[in-house]
């Protein structure tokens, strides 16, 4: 694509370095920026620079924040004796969204993965693992996507924890509400069988 | 959507605010951003705010410009007396990448449309009939989106123009190659028997 500005050009390719994004998007982006009031280009720019340069991770849980404690560690009406163990902040806000959970969150930042060469020393393991020695937590649920990797990250952090009275879960696996059993893979369909449970616990 | 971070938030609408681009996927690409390294996103921040604020209009054809006059039009090799009139910057970048023109272009910035409150004043119609007064243009190829607003523009330009020995013509409309006859728009269809054309001007 020849473009007839250098400026756009750069804007352009910064726009398509964007996971998903494209150089024919990219430019509709840029194009629509071009005709935006500049203040409002600015605005744009300044809120990603500052989003980038003013958040922290949360000293408590790594989700995204804006001040020391994010603003679900710092919320009195949450559980801090309950956490639930994800791997990304969009996890977090995932659950969040379901209006569910009432616990606090700990943010692995990832999972083991020996492959793509992340071991436990590459996640916030550690600090779970001090926050649990605290004392003052009482149950963790693992919420990791239902892989291998995340299978082996929870049995290194319960190994961990052990001995403890902590109570140790994992969010419910199995055939997602509205799926087609046929369609669904060997491992979702036989852990299904092996997680089976009494048919009271519909709820209908 | 909840999220946990106002500056977060405050990005992700900012992303949300472009075309195609829903919370989402906003998300999606602000939580990609918040992994890069400071200075590549203040890069991209920068990138987009001096694309705004530091191009042009070409003060001769309406193009986008890092200078006074764009790329094209400052270009010895192209012909400044072929002119083809084109609604958008987008689509100057899509005859460009054809590699199959060597004038220049101008660019009218939308076309006529009533309905959207668009009139001949609203567009680059003035400095085209200036240019064309100049005595400097030959041939003016109208390349608008085949529709009933586009001929309407090229009807009112070409009114004005006249009495005139440019030369005016339009690009090629018909069936798309590669198209099925069968589902092509009635208009379409009608125009292409209309402009029928010698089978020897086929290039097999
Ligand atoms: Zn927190
Ligand atoms: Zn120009």
């Amino acid at each position: 694509m020849q473009l007839p500005s250098a400026l756009l050009e750069q804007a352009v390719n910064e726009f398509s370095k964007l996971p998903g994004i494209g150089k024919k998007t990219a430019l509709r982006l840029v194009l629509h920026l071009l005709k935006q009031e500049p203040e409002k280009v600015e605005a744009f720019g300044e809120a990603i620079v500052r989003m980038r340069n003013e958040t922290h991770f949360c000293q408590r849980c790594f989700n995204i924040s804006d001040s020391l404690l994010c603003t679900i560690c710092a919320n009195p009406m949450r559980r801090q004796d309950t956490v639930c163990v994800v791997e990304t902040i969009r996890d977090v806000i995932a659950i969040e969204s379901t209006q569910q959970f009432n616990g606090t969150y700990h943010v692995l930042g990832g999972i083991i993965s020996p492959l793509d060469g992340i071991g436990p020393d590459q996640l916030h393991i550690e600090p779970l693992l001090k926050r649990a020695a605290g004392g003052a937590i009482t149950e963790i649920i693992f919420a990791l996507n239902p892989t291998i990797q995340g299978d082996t990250t929870i049995y290194y952090i319960q190994k961990k924890l052990q001995p403890s009275h902590i109570r140790i879960t994992t969010i419910a696996r199995g055939i997602a509400f509205g799926g087609e059993l046929e369609y669904a893979d060997e491992m979702t369909l036989a852990r299904s069988l092996q997680h089976r449970m009494p048919v009271e616990q519909l709820k209908v």
